[in-house]
């Protein structure tokens, strides 16, 4: 088993609904992870039909902030079930509260499709010569460092070196835990918002939505990711991701809005959706 | 008032619910078009939380072909309400059955944001330059483009002649009405799919998942569209598109998961989840 396997495991409670606990080794600074907090969720879906275990497309709308170290529930309701697909919405409740709201379309994916288009992996310096991520570009403890190793493209490990809004790097778990699609849920949210790059550490970038297709099973090693920011207006961004397995193959794409908040700017629209 | 608005047109009832009915005029083929019946379900959101008329980011799910001509009813669900955010979700009901799911962040757009990044709209002829879609490149008769007019580039107006997996092209209503962010949901599916331009007519591309997030309001005039498959495995592809208004500004950007079912192939997951 791994500290992932653990700290996402849930239990059946009865009614399509899950128990489990919002472990605080998956915290930015106070909160709890995005990704994580989703990866929760998908779990109780893949629980939910395990004939379709894979989220070819899964949405969060993230409401309230999570709540590190307490108990949570998860609230599954199938929609459809056809011999492919299945399509599911789950709400993860927190001390009575709805923290998030998530929609799927549920299925199966291969490790070993032959791809008719993919985008080919971004240039990268193999992770060894790669710094670790350590937290400082965001200013807060990042807990979950503990739990993966993230290793950042050198032009872009400080925030405002990289002179555009991107980032790249590896992600893997420290314990040695494959990849696959449940994980991908957290690595989509687990590094630095790429808008950093270009304009050094902005605050807060609080997501709204988020969304994931994973494409196909990983391979075993490090995933590298490519996350990049071509569009910010009106205090709110839209961040593409693209993971890549250790063979280069595309495994996922991910897609968030996120509301930036310069530091000192007052919290608007819900409270701190989520963190990362 | 507009063909457009009186086919989106809903009457409120009771209990979050709404209804109305799915026009014959937003055909492809025999089935509803799939941004039509996603503008219905974002006009019942927009009608529930009037402070917030705008989708900022919005996610839909089709589980079964709408009924062309048929009433409909949406029922509604609000999950949470802040001071620029609403998060809801919308059921689309047509003779006793879902049809689609949505879920959906509503707030406020403006029109004269000043963007910090933002991507330049790509080259484009004309709309006088530049060919009519005449759904040929589809195989099937197109009962929207009564309603809309739809101008492709000249080097990708014929399937399987861009030589690559993009279309481009410019759209507008018909009957004059201006674009608004109603109209968008619409609008990022009403073109052919981009996979046509390099593999010309595959067969039947139904789309699973849709994601639109509406960035600014829209500038009287043309819109500009320009969508993308740069990832096409297994049979499922994701196109991306993105749209300006007729000052440059971009308005909108979307994202889809669609199965691809080549001709002659029998149809898996869901039944014709949607069309375009």
């Amino acid at each position: 088993m791994s500290d992932f396997d653990d700290e996402t495991r849930l239990s059946a409670a009865g009614d399509g609904a899950w128990t489990g606990t919002v472990h605080e080794a998956w915290n930015i600074g106070a909160n709890p992870n995005g990704g994580y907090l989703l990866a929760l969720a998908v779990e109780a879906l893949r629980r939910t039909c395990p004939q379709h275990p894979d989220p070819l497309s899964v949405t969060v709308h993230y409401q309230r902030p999570g709540l590190a170290g307490q108990p949570c529930r998860v609230e599954v309701t199938v929609l459809r079930t056809g011999r492919t697909l299945t399509t599911a919405r789950a709400t993860l409740v927190q001390d009575g509260g709805a923290r998030l709201e998530v929609l799927a379309s549920m299925g199966v994916v291969t490790a070993d499709a032959e791809p008719m288009i993919e985008p080919p992996p971004p240039p990268m310096p193999a992770p060894d010569d790669c710094p670790g991520r350590s937290g400082d570009e965001q200013g807060v403890r990042l807990a979950t460092l503990d739990r993966v190793d993230i290793r950042l493209h050198p032009d872009e490990a400080r925030a405002g070196s990289a002179g555009q809004a991107q980032v790249r790097g590896w992600i893997r778990f420290r314990d040695g835990r494959a990849p696959d699609p449940l994980a991908l849920m957290f690595f989509v949210d687990a590094f630095p918002p790429a808008v950093f790059g270009m304009l050094g550490r902005v605050g807060w970038v609080p997501t709204v939505e988020l969304t994931v297709q994973v494409r196909r099973r990983p391979a075993p090693g490090w995933v590298l990711g490519q996350f990049r920011t071509v569009d910010l207006s009106d205090g709110r961004l839209i961040e593409d991701g693209w993971l890549w397995d250790a063979r280069g193959r595309l495994i996922a794409q991910s897609r968030q809005l996120a509301l930036v908040r310069l530091a000192g700017e007052a919290a608007a629209g819900h409270a701190a959706p989520a963190s990362r």
